[in-house]
């Protein structure tokens, strides 16, 4: 433990373990959902509940750092991590939203890639921040970051790949435009992903 | 006053009074707009100067931020109070460009309803700003800032259910990508005010 | 010389003039492949090498400012500075990606302008970056920024007017969504440079 003489009752690494797990849920579920192929009102609603659970952690987090003299890390990373771990959450949930919104109940073979790449990057991202608790850890920390930037990257390239067949083969403007949004916000997880990572490695080199 | 040190020269709490009053100016004449139900040159100008002054004050704020040493709270909470309260008017401002830029003049019932949570949520951010002033008032700032979380959450259904109706309905693809993008910066016109009830929130928090 | 004990090893100044030197070798790229008029594979490669430059330079800034106690301006500003200066190149690049992943090889006389005014923009970022190192050279920061400032105003009427121009004449659809994300993105090249301008102004009045 490299923080001593930090209280327990402000287990800021406890609650950031809660959070990102809410995270890896929500991941691991869309991952489900989309290999099913279908999004039914039920899938829709249990991702709203991960959602709000999520939420709720984020908050006390916040909560906490204002009413928290001493921290563990510079106030304004666990701030930045709080919110961009909520982030995640947000955007998986979106993701699902905006099926519904666009009234598309069956899912396509670039949706189940993403989300394979995605639970990657999640489950990475929950390395890197559940070893924040041991500055030993300090290697595989490092290594979980360069993962979740390696997948940001691939996330990239499937986007565009995506989204030239999307323009090269479609026939119908809406169905472009619903595809479109569906394919950058699947990208945009990842890169919200990796934004935690920033932070994380941030923390690890200010405590070197 | 609960900062009675703090020089009146520098008196923040009447320039941030000052900007978000230009902000509920901006919002109360785009909902006089909406309801008039015809976008004119002139009252395209006229939303341009609301947001020149708005934007005077914001300038004001961070050049005396910047020049000032003891600021009654954080400087950071500050920078972003100012900042967030800008992009409030901005993006009203922003409404009425795109609808020009899309050489839309007729405005439809949608908007119309958009306007009238716009306006509540920008008067109810106001009441949080305004509250700022003195300690006692936390108990209002409170139910303000809930009151602008509430009405997000109206503002995010709002556009769902209209982007729904919008791809299930329109047969024109050019003018579905206009009326998305408008009911997408009407909802973006919320989430910044939500963003301000977070900074005031925070200020609250740490001065409790 | 206005920071006489800071230590040459680690020299912010030199950094930030390197990083900047790729934005401006990105723009003034641009311009001429815009100014040719064709968008070849080689020239994306060149496009996507100079990013990755730039991006080096922006680690090496943000880890030793990781890893350095004194600085010669606000951490927050150095991190923000490396920062906006990599979206600069990002955004470039971006542009060029996309107009790959559209299938986009012929560029249209709307992009050619947007070119010679954002590599104008960048030159005016480089003088205020590069002014940086000497406090005697307030003035002609303080000109750069404005000249920043004033290109941003310009490249917003553009972009208006060539999305007007786009919804009013085109016939297809898709063509409508490709232009107007690329026009998208050229001006927001320009929004970035204003935001590096707002931090190098920052930076000044604060040493004021």
């Amino acid at each position: 433990m490299f923080f001593r003489f930090f209280p327990k009752t402000f287990n800021f690494f406890d609650l950031f373990e809660k959070q990102i797990g809410h995270a890896v849920e929500a991941a691991a579920f869309f991952k489900e959902v989309a290999a099913l192929g279908y999004i039914s009102e039920d899938a829709i609603s249990k991702m709203v509940t991960i959602e709000h659970q999520g939420d709720d952690v984020a908050h006390t987090i916040i909560d906490r750092l204002n009413k928290t003299f001493i921290t563990p890390f510079d106030r304004e990373d666990i701030h930045a991590l709080a919110k961009e771990i909520d982030d995640i959450t947000d955007m998986i949930n979106n993701i699902m939203n905006r099926l519904r919104v666009y009234n598309i109940t069956v899912v396509d073979k670039n949706l189940v890639e993403f989300s394979v790449v995605i639970e990657q990057s999640v489950r990475a991202v929950a390395r890197a921040v559940g070893g924040l608790r041991n500055i030993k850890n300090a290697n595989a920390i490092f290594e979980a970051c360069v993962e979740v930037n390696r997948l940001e990257n691939v996330g990239d390239a499937m986007r565009d790949r995506m989204l030239s067949e999307l323009f090269a083969t479609a026939h119908d403007p809406l169905s472009v435009i619903k595809w479109k949004d569906i394919y950058q916000e699947a990208e945009t997880v990842l890169d919200v992903c990796e934004d935690v990572a920033h932070v994380v490695d941030s923390i690890m080199v200010k405590q070197a």
